[in-house]
């Protein structure tokens, strides 16, 4: 394969426009993919972006260490810092809030651009490395930190640039998607299926950030600021993992022709008093089979976005691993590289207003509702007597029998019930008042419904 | 909703930063919307692009005409030369050949930068178009030329820009995914789901373009070109519509858990003497049902791309409709203004290589291949005596009998095979030679499998 260099372009004012040191800060499993591509491809990448990208250095703790990827000896220095002075363009992949975030800061304020995936430190202070990147001219990059090799994060902030988005749905975690596909397929409960996922390779020994959903809470964040024009934090994000789903949960929608993903969503919403703000969650949900996210299986990972003129977007991929994530990192390198050359200035802000972060009693949604109760007459209608009180609409009742006479008062019933758009506070009384009557033993589950 | 402005930017060399005008060429569906959301959204577009957008003019032949949106009389002007001339952009939606590509070269020739959803024009002019944009440091953006809303040039453009493509499978006529998907939802001929497909807005009258393929092998032609860096025309795309799909094609296809969709598919390929070069062409596809293309339904276009590090990646989304494609031309227009605010040049031309355009012989993929024959012991032997012959490996077989006692030589059989991967050459010596069997009374059908 041949590429032969494009036209010279304009130079940069402040580095040499045919060369661009690229110093590497981590060389695990995405870093190492990194340098290998760096190293291989430096022929074709130097066609594309206009300039050599050189690799001048990886710093790690431990040169002598293992590597995925056979790389040479002499590249590898334990001085993240001398490094970083050196470099045109810097690689953050240590992860972790310091020293990568001391580094970064470092690096762009001598206005070297940084490219990383690091989404805890993003989710904690994007907003103001962003700022202090804009000020000093250089870039933030951080296509890999939301669903791997996916191109989300440049769609959302180019593609859509003259849209309004008012809501993303995220796959935005392989392990717990893996789950529960396995949970779905197979019928497992939850916790084999997290055994067989560990056992895989798809969950860490130490499943909790995972599992819990605060990995996919630092993916919301970043979407939700990205898609709102707005800065939103990790702690504005309201977090429930699937530890709780259960496999008669997973049952219970595959009757209904539903299935139960751990979806990342982030809306516009309207408060009734008619503030606008977002809101941003994370919790299992259930969602309609034919709906796209529906389809995604296994450890894939996909966002869908809805947009007031685009209409519906799904962006489906990879949403880590070695290589898918070093070709997001590559992705965000290049076109630095081309910007740079180009003389141009960075640009990473692009909170353009300040919204409001609603909590998620701003949020209508509709509900699947779980109950056991005894199995006598008139149960059903004192349970739809306190839904209707309190305003909440029902679409859809299943009743399953399970010992005794039907309506005898000897065995027991379950009942699940589907509402039409409700808000968390109505749904939240609701479910309060029902657990109270007297003839409802336990409310097994409450899940939240999109899609529909 | 309130926006503020952000930091400003350094200045452009050649335009006054506060305030980009844009000229629209072009009134139609999708340029009136352009036109209602730059006057209806300026505030937020301002922020977003760091200088106002101001609509300066629209072009169109008939002022007096009647559109789909209510746009004050004094915007529209017959004088597209001169609204060209007084602008820093323009948004060029009259489609065809000509006036647009003059005009688009009157605008890149003064240094504006263009933003255009003229697939036809591109399809046939694009490398010259590019070249002449970047020369005068003007841009040609073309999002909206490709499956509509879908972010698809960008993510290839940029986000991929580390990364080495070697293959792209898209949906990209809503018209055809519509007629396919009825005729296989509902068991209907061709030329009912495409009469029903006319009532209802999805075809054109004329339904040509779409129905055989044109549409999608112009796409084709743009993705191969920006997918493998290389110029590929219209006239490099092998194209065959879906007219000759059958209800018969559809049922099999069902009966193995297969779905045929007109793929748009762009590949890297190696000819035996190893050669590289690429391979683009237009054609029904067998899909397994559980391929992700397999489940876009209706008239939603995607794109499919396969990547040496990313994976596999899925775009999905609205391919066609006003408000859709006009979503993908703001996304353009606010990119480029953040651009010229940024004061960097634009560049359109991403070709680094040229590589030769391989003719479909040097493609092997998997068919399906249909035959009637006569119901007599030993046809299947000497059937796939010829395929072995030719060096194509038989991965399935079915038979359906119809009529007549088994193996009697008085009823007929209908056989279909798929093979394992052969090349065009050998599968096309197959069936020359099957058809001059005196057991077989005709191939019905030749279907390429994808996917698989």
């Amino acid at each position: 394969m041949t590429e032969t260099q494009t036209q010279p372009r304009p130079a940069a004012q402040l580095v040499d426009p045919a060369v661009l040191r690229v110093a590497l800060l981590g060389c695990g499993t995405v870093g190492s993919q990194v340098a290998r591509i760096l190293l291989e491809d430096a022929g074709v990448l130097a066609a594309r972006a206009g300039a050599r990208l050189e690799l001048a250095g990886i710093a790690v703790r431990d040169p002598d260490a293992q590597r995925d990827v056979e790389l040479p000896r002499g590249l590898f220095s334990v001085d993240a810092e001398a490094l970083v002075d050196s470099a045109d363009l810097v690689v953050e992949l240590m992860g972790g809030i310091e020293p990568a975030r001391s580094l970064i800061l470092r690096a762009v304020r001598k206005g070297a651009s940084v490219v990383t995936g690091n989404k805890a430190l993003l989710a904690q202070d994007g907003p103001a490395l962003f700022e202090e990147a804009d000020r000093n001219n250089a870039e933030l990059s951080f296509e890999a930190a939301v669903a791997g090799a996916i191109p989300i994060i440049r769609p959302i902030r180019e593609s859509l640039s003259g849209d309004r988005i008012t809501r993303v749905l995220g796959i935005v975690n392989g392990t717990t998607n893996y789950i529960l596909d396995q949970m779905d397929t197979t019928g497992a409960a939850f916790a084999d299926a997290l055994a067989e996922a560990q056992r895989l390779g798809y969950a860490e020994a130490d499943p909790t950030a995972d599992v819990e959903g605060h990995d996919a809470a630092a993916k919301a964040a970043l979407l939700a600021t990205l898609a709102f024009h707005t800065p939103v934090a990790l702690e504005d994000v309201r977090c429930q993992g699937i530890a709780g789903v259960t496999a008669e949960d997973i049952a219970a929608a595959k009757d209904s022709g539903l299935v139960i993903k751990l979806l990342a969503i982030a809306e516009l919403v309207e408060t009734p008093d008619g503030v606008e703000g977002a809101s941003v969650r994370v919790h299992p949900t259930l969602l309609p089979r034919e709906h796209p996210l529906a389809a995604v299986r296994g450890a894939f990972n996909a966002v869908f976005v809805e947009a007031e003129n685009a209409g519906e977007l799904m962006f489906y991929g990879a949403g880590a691993g070695g290589r898918p994530t070093a070709s997001a990192i590559m992705g965000d390198l290049v076109s630095t590289a081309r910007r740079i050359v180009a003389g141009a200035p960075g640009r990473t802000d692009t909170a353009t207003r300040k919204l409001p972060v609603l909590g998620i009693e701003a949020v209508t949604t509709s509900y699947s509702i779980g109950l056991e109760v005894a199995d006598q007459l008139g149960v059903l209608s004192r349970v739809a007597a306190v839904f209707a009180e309190h305003g909440v609409s029902i679409e859809a009742m299943r009743q399953t029998l399970d010992g005794g006479e039907p309506g005898s008062g000897e065995g027991r019933a379950e009942l699940r019930f589907v509402t039409h758009r409700a808000s968390e506070k109505a749904l939240a009384e609701t479910v309060a008042d029902i657990k109270n009557l007297d003839v409802v033993e336990s409310v097994t589950s409450v899940l939240r419904v999109e899609g529909v």
